[in-house]
């Protein structure tokens, strides 16, 4: 078997604008943990058919396929008939999973529904790879050369049949030769600005795959080694460090957030934040963190500006003087939740996420942004472009930036 | 032409979990507001020949097909040239689009990278659409009754691209019959529960379309009006309204807290948020709602039990004697931060998001919500399953949930 395969994801809620569609990036972060790829995802409708048709399209292409969704108890879910249709045979009853279905409704004192049951229905003959968080299990389908997964559609559900079942079978087939991959993160700047000073550098003219890949304010530039180049991978690792250098946030793909928290518990130091524009999205990002209690204390989502005034002690002259969006303002916001706090390290974020309050003076997507811990004081002007989601996903990227670039000369 | 077309994103970050891919969601949404369809999705790498076999497979189809990302400047940038080939043309430089790209550039006192340009590249002969929020311009081709629209991948851009040239163009083409369509949004219950509710009720029998989608504890319920079946369509609605009653929470896809806002401001009341578990989500999410600061006055992230005490005066001694995860301190979280911020209403959320930090007394997924206002309190002690994320969204559905039921009686 080649190390990669294709994913089916049916359902009308993911092409009615119902429902965003998040397996594919997490069956391709999965499946680049074992040497596989995800060759091609594709997502259709609620019909036999076109499920079918997709299907049999996949298996022209790969040697395995993963169709998710579809398993559940109502009428609209077709899964599974179509996998029976393509396998040539007939559906039925599970009964270690109708009985698991009955003791789950009976511990919750849950009275079972009529349908309830059919969630333990599968292919005739399938193997059946039991759902620790639902109530549908998992299917594996065989036809000569051909695999067919079927899975739970949820996310949870879907997440747990494939590494307890899925992965495992993955890697009993094989396990790709990855090459070595590298990953550099950098938040604040552009990506053509970032590819244009590392291609002076000479990284164009060097033999490895690089990819750049941008978000709101959050850069990712990943280098995959060719087979025969590991020289040149090597010379580009120290490039882009070079290049870079104080402007590298991580070398690797998780969260800003998760690498802040690394390095004040280094420096064991506490933090706190105040944050107008961004509403709770910097502290969100933050407690998303598990663990994240032992470093973080908590936060101050200072809306208004008598909130500003009152909890975290910003002067009110200085919000007249300045106004709320001001480097003064969010040097006093830092410095007021850190002392309210007690916290070893404040920072705080103060802007026009828009679409409505822009001036001329003050538009749309300017923020700023401000560190401080006992001694020392960082801020930044920004001002970005994009809609008030972007505008505040980038505010608090740069805003953990800084925090890094404070801890940084220790 | 009918009024369904499919969608093909390019990009290796689709498929190797360095991008989540919203582009289905955000068009299938747009698309159900003229009366068209999205018939499928499909992500494909940056590869030529797969590029070229995807549009190839997709006019089997379709008429109508949207081909989004690969138009930038870089070397794995491909769509053009898979969609030249696909028209048996050639590439040409946008003279319009280069001097706009050197304008910005210039305007933004940045030099001219030596790639920057190649963002002007079109197919020969092809329909330039304008992107006035980046540098590569979208393109529109016909070959006969074959329409391929070629937009650009950043999201920002695609909307742009979308909103001002492809929307228009297909209500051109035509406006499908949608039907009368309704749907409705309950926050804190299952979706079996609720199906099995409505199913007693007779909707099962009923011929109409029902669609059942759940994020965590947010369901929505959506019904179709079938050609001919407008009794049974009225009936329907009728069916799921007096089922759900109080259960309720609006009959729109409305984000909750929009909902919440506007409640709140048709009583001429004010927000605020006490947070421990979702640390800032609430938050986030309510000010994530442009106009909210007419109403949400902020909020403290009180994560650390001593903020618990200082910033919105929860006593000590409740958070010895019940601990911090607690009808108790969710209670006095609400009206703590409501009394400090001279808000109407209080909103508290305190829980155990895990994965660690779970005992035997309070496991994970155990999380209390409080609301308060002058005169009335409500409470609820919830238990969810799923990760630290989706404890972390649902605790915040039901404390917004809660906050619909204290407005309610008015």
């Amino acid at each position: 078997v080649k190390p990669t395969l294709e994913l089916i994801a049916t359902g009308n809620e993911l092409l009615n604008g119902s429902v965003l569609n998040r397996h594919a990036q997490w069956l391709g972060s999965a499946l680049g943990g074992i040497g596989w790829s995800l060759a091609r995802e594709s997502s259709i409708p609620d019909d036999e058919s076109a499920i079918l048709d997709a299907i049999r399209n996949a298996f022209t292409r790969v040697e395995v396929v993963i169709l998710t969704g579809g398993l559940g108890p109502t009428s609209d879910d077709l899964s599974r008939d179509a996998a029976a249709k393509w396998a040539g045979r007939g559906i039925e009853m599970h009964q270690p999973s109708r009985q698991r279905v009955i003791e789950i409704y009976a511990s919750r004192n849950k009275p079972l529904n009529n349908l309830v049951e059919n969630h333990a229905l599968v292919v005739e003959g399938a193997a059946v790879l039991d759902n620790r968080e639902g109530l549908a299990p998992g299917e594996y389908l065989q036809q000569g050369n051909r695999h067919l997964f079927l899975l739970p559609g949820p996310p949870r559900e879907f997440h747990a049949v494939m590494n307890d079942h899925v992965l495992p079978r993955l890697r009993q087939f094989g396990i790709g030769d990855a090459g070595r991959h590298h990953t550099f993160q950098i938040l604040g700047l552009g990506e053509s600005d970032v590819a244009a000073r590392l291609d002076a550098q000479g990284l164009g003219r060097l033999g490895l795959d690089i990819a750049y890949c941008a978000n709101p304010s959050q850069l990712f530039i990943r280098l995959h080694e060719r087979a025969g180049h590991a020289m040149d991978y090597d010379r580009a690792v120290s490039i882009v460090r070079a290049a870079l250098s104080d402007d590298l946030f991580s070398e690797d793909e998780r969260p800003p957030a998760l690498t802040i928290l690394g390095l004040l518990n280094a420096h064991h130091m506490t933090l706190a934040t105040a944050e107008s524009c961004t509403g709770g999205l910097l502290g969100s990002m933050i407690t998303a963190i598990p663990g994240s209690s032992a470093t973080f204390l908590g936060g101050v989502i200072a809306y208004h500006n008598k909130i500003k005034v009152a909890a975290i002690d910003v002067a009110d002259e200085l919000i007249l003087k300045h106004g709320a969006v001001s480097d003064e303002v969010a040097r006093a916001m830092a410095g007021g939740v850190r002392a309210r706090f007690g916290a070893d390290v404040g920072v705080a974020i103060t802007g026009v996420a828009g679409p409505g309050g822009g001036t001329k003076d003050k538009p749309v997507g300017l923020v700023h942004v401000a560190v401080s811990d006992r001694s020392r004081l960082l801020t930044q002007a920004l001002r970005f472009g994009g809609d008030r989601a972007m505008i505040r996903e980038a505010s608090c990227m740069c805003a953990l930036d800084l925090v890094r670039r404070l801890l940084r000369p220790l």
